[in-house]
């Protein structure tokens, strides 16, 4: 089971962490910690600045700020791993060595994502480059696999090199592929080597085949239900859990998702300002939202 | 004719000038400065951190110390246009402040192109949040639609938004779709907004519709004879520095384009320093470099 095999390594339920940002579409970091913390105390690992988290949308100065406020607030960093990979190596390299200094137990890095069609050699050279140049034995590597997004997919043969290059410092992935297959390859071709799901809709499937967890949009608002699955799995009513989980997600599934959890987060707390997404994103409109709360019900969500 | 109707605009040929790396992978300002002092000399504008810049593979930081540099050395500002356009929005008005307060003529901005099937209303945002939040009347925004790179289409519709909100601040686009079609209709349905071709193969026929001028990857090794074609479009043997452009073109196909351009340019001036690039991109290999010359003899160019 994965969470025995894999001491001092990330494992279970991580959320992309949602950013708040002010009026002024500043990040804030005060509501960031603070709903970072909320999370650790459902035992949600914590992601920031992934996709969910607006992180490309931040500079690297406003990343290095709020991870010196989750830092600042007592958070166990063994269980943070944050986005560090940007379309520049110095952009990454600075953020990474912040990362690893702050004592973060991973860190989930996108290959550079501008130019499209690069080669293996490229993106190994860009992985390598970074690795080298945090030069930390404490630096863990987890790759990010997001085609649809990024434009530029990750091989198995890429992995392999980095594997055999990098021991014990490329030690996992988030595969955002939704594609099982693609994750179930992994699985079989790198023993030890943690993948996550990028969607809780694969996590029972998942840790039957012994991946490490998941990583999804959804773990800011429907965390709880994840945690539950990835510790009882086994259990005889997982699949129910599983369907609970696949629920959430078909409820959302025709909204713009960063501004529905944004909003669903506003709700909960009563706190506005949580719908402010920054651009290229708009806000949820509040007839979505409402639709959105009434999927939910009908899903048999409480909201 | 573009050139006489645009007074104070950019017009012309524009370089996405070559970035210099050292054996550290560092920018060279002092080895850029000096590049794209020549350029200059020879009539070519300057679109420096580019697509062929590898202006994604730079931080903000990086971009502003070569920018000083330009500006250091006595470059005209008024005919530099950088790339300015990031994936976060604070950098984007960072960068786009710096260059306004060093007086160049424009700036070339990209989306934020890290999400993908954003919504116009999304792009408006983030366009209209730069102009905003920069608020000089000195800038001059030219739109950069590269969707096979970027991801991130600009539609003709966002465009007309776009020139009712900021009239006199959006001003042109450089279209690197390669469609002519969507040139011509730009330029039908945008009295005086300035197009410009993202490769000197259209250039021509660019000019004949009334274009502004071109800004390609080519300028930085070919751009006097694009410079040649720019002013005497009207001529009889126009046709002929078109195809002998095409001819450039075509001998370089079937290589990875920056890193060629980077050959050439390390060729020409014996410094093979200039062969570096930074990833995801590879250097390109020395029998790689062997056979582009030799395409470019028997397509008749001087190497």
């Amino acid at each position: 089971m994965a969470a025995t095999t894999r001491p001092n390594r990330i494992t279970g339920i991580l959320a992309p962490v949602l950013t708040p940002f002010d009026r002024n579409l500043s990040p804030d970091a005060k509501r960031f910690a603070a709903f970072a913390r909320m999370l650790t105390s459902l035992d949600i690992g914590l992601a920031p600045f992934g996709t969910t988290s607006e992180g490309n949308s931040l500079s690297v100065g406003e990343k290095k700020d709020l991870l010196d406020a989750l830092a600042g607030t007592g958070i166990d960093m063994a269980r943070v791993m944050p986005g560090t990979g940007a379309c520049a190596l110095s952009d990454t390299v600075d953020l990474t060595r912040h990362a690893v200094g702050l004592g973060c137990g991973g860190v989930l890095m996108l290959p550079p994502f501008y130019y499209k069609g690069v080669s293996d050699d490229g993106l190994f050279r860009s992985y390598s480059e970074v690795i080298q140049r945090v030069g930390d034995k404490k630096l863990r590597v987890y790759l990010y696999h997001f085609p649809r997004q990024s434009g530029v997919p990750l091989s198995l043969p890429l992995i392999e090199r980095l594997l055999k290059a990098y021991p014990g410092t490329v030690v996992g992935i988030k595969d955002s592929s939704g594609e099982f297959a693609n994750m179930e390859a992994m699985i079989r071709a790198f023993p030890g080597f943690d993948v996550f799901s990028g969607t809780e809709a694969l996590l029972l499937k998942l840790m039957r085949l012994g991946g490490a967890g998941c990583i999804s949009a959804n773990a800011s608002v429907n965390g709880a239900v994840m945690v539950e699955l990835f510790r009882r799995w086994r259990d005889p009513d997982a699949e129910g859990l599983q369907d609970a989980l696949v629920a959430f997600r078909v409820a959302l599934q025709d909204f713009p998702l960063i501004p529905a959890l944004k909003a669903l987060v506003a709700r909960a707390s009563g706190d506005k300002s949580w719908r402010i997404t920054r651009p290229p994103l708009m806000d949820l409109s509040i007839d979505a939202e409402d639709e959105v709360i009434k999927r939910l019900i009908k899903a048999g969500f409480p909201v």
